[in-house]
């Protein structure tokens, strides 16, 4: 056991194994499939990751699950968002009656949904099929001071852990509703790559322009109060929230378990940015599932130089881009397991 | 029945009627679901077309078909492919046996594929699931005269349209294989849309840079051999393919019975093209499925104004992207039928 699994209680992803000959094996058998070598493109390279991710030339790709984590912002009361914050919990109950686009999504392609409640401001909500998880009724305000103490960022990254470990399916996604949560993403992206604040402030569900510019000078003041570098845990509990911060600890606990996750839009990306500080090795588990329309992640792809699979434009999280990325993967994994090779269908080569 | 359709044998798509009304009820629809207006993207740009395509608001989405369309070029033995081309036969036979990408990736999700013979070299082919459609053993190479005789061009449409007409499913697909149709594919952009040539002239299945040299040079012989405007017929006998012209007849068929078409990459994009310089009112059922790795498809789509769905930098056709884009039709109908409006759901809009 390493060093660092010693430390944690978390039960954490290793690295995928550097073996030069698994890898030849796959990418072997990915160019003798009966096309010219590389014309299935990304499907292709998605295709070795899952290979080298479960380990095998036969990789299994049948069924995916979603977990949506929600909770509530103090930052929600400064002005930074198109709704208002009961809206987190109304659609808490939109997805426990099946009624959101993620439900739909998931629906068409028999995926479960799991609904979890991480920190929704007010009561709690009462629903047999609601998962508890509750760290508080919403964060603080991270204009005031820390949206959390360094109790309640472990114990997100636990239950989240634990989540991310028993979520089924041969792939797993994440999504999340938290209104306000696109300026706790954009300060945590700001604060893990050091790059500029508004490059990934976004308009998240929609503020108008005036709003925007007054989104952008919330999160400056809020930036401003914590001086000099931070670690990533340190920026979790000043910046995340507890959907946010869970949903990370969800993607180490998912990799632990050796499955790929399918990270969603802005609020996911900013999980897989902190996850991947926390845990460098986590990434080679990470599909990138779609490029959103919101500017503060198309900032953050660009931090991360990935190139998601889709471009389509969405901006509503809920896991909605990953749900509408997964049936590449079972493809990807089709193509391995089920295509045949050149010499096996008798086709001929290159001339 | 309109002139045109007088004037054809073949089922023509009429144009989708213009009913602002049903229009106005659709975007209502659309941006009263609970979401964040145009949060969708272009997932509500795809519910809008289909909604209006089948003229509701509750479009069905839950099965499509792909029919594959085969036939060799004369132009083959110029030196402009790098496969020989017997392997069209032989990737016939690797569908019929289910082994080919396009297989794998319709099994994945339940679509049943059909193979058509259009027209490949040699002798027929004997399979009881391969459907015949031959028009001769192969087109006569371009470079010396046209590729097809204008009754060959007619029975292609003919017998594509009844392909398309039949073809199951709540949307289709079509596919092809033949090698060298790449070459078909630019001299049918290039003469279509009055472009210069070389921008739709790619690596198809994979030329070297002395291998594209050549095949340019071949093909601007060929378009030098006819001067002068061509109509769309003409183009399709000079320089068609008996799978592509059968493709755009199958295109027109399919969209007469009110459905949307899945076009694929290169070749079927010329397809469409020639399909849409035919009869324009085929353009509201297209639906452009992926922007292709060949450098001559890109060309294609930027000449049509389209920006595909997907971009997975694959060159292979056989249909596959347009089967990688079909869960998003289905997430997309689904969204406009099945999720909750924020009044149903008792969500709050904007602040």
């Amino acid at each position: 056991m390493s060093k660092s699994e010693n430390q944690s209680c978390l039960n954490l992803p290793r690295a995928v194994p550097v073996s030069t000959h698994l890898d030849d094996q796959i990418a072997h058998a990915i160019d003798t499939k009966t096309k010219p070598p590389g014309s299935l493109g990304r499907i292709e390279a998605l295709a070795l990751q899952i290979a080298r991710v479960q380990k095998t030339l036969s990789p299994v790709m049948n069924t995916c699950s979603l977990t949506i984590f929600a909770a509530d912002h103090g930052i929600a009361n400064a002005g930074v968002s198109a709704f208002p914050q009961e809206v987190s919990g109304q659609m808490v109950l939109n997805f426990l009656a099946g009624g959101a686009a993620a439900n739909v999504f998931a629906n068409t392609q028999n995926i479960e949904v799991r609904v979890v409640d991480a920190g929704l401001a007010g009561e709690p909500l009462s629903h047999e099929n609601l998962i508890s998880r509750r760290i508080a009724a919403g964060t603080a305000s991270f204009l005031d001071g820390p949206a959390m103490t360094g109790e309640q960022l472990s114990s997100c990254l636990d239950l989240g852990s634990e989540l991310g470990r028993t979520a089924e399916g041969d792939a797993v996604a994440f999504g999340e509703m938290g209104i306000a949560n696109t300026s706790s993403a954009a300060l945590l992206a700001h604060k893990l790559t050091g790059q500029p604040l508004a490059q990934f402030v976004g308009r998240g569900t929609g503020v108008d322009d005036e709003g925007l510019v007054r989104k952008l000078a919330v999160l400056e003041k809020a930036s401003a109060r914590t001086a000099g570098q931070l670690n990533a845990g340190q920026v979790m509990a000043e910046y995340g929230g507890f959907e946010i911060n869970m949903m990370a600890g969800a993607m180490l606990g998912a990799a632990s378990t050796g499955r790929i996750v399918l990270v969603d839009g802005t609020i996911a990306t900013a999980a897989a940015m902190a996850a991947t500080h926390l845990l460098p090795a986590v990434r080679e588990y990470l599909v990138f599932s779609h490029a959103s329309g919101d500017a503060g992640h198309q900032a953050m792809i660009a931090a991360l130089e990935v190139r998601p699979l889709l471009d389509l434009d969405l901006r509503l999280g809920e896991g909605t881009g990953a749900l509408l990325a997964w049936p590449l993967l079972k493809c990807a994994a089709a193509m391995l397991c089920d295509m045949a090779s050149f010499e096996s269908a008798g086709v001929s080569g290159k001339a």
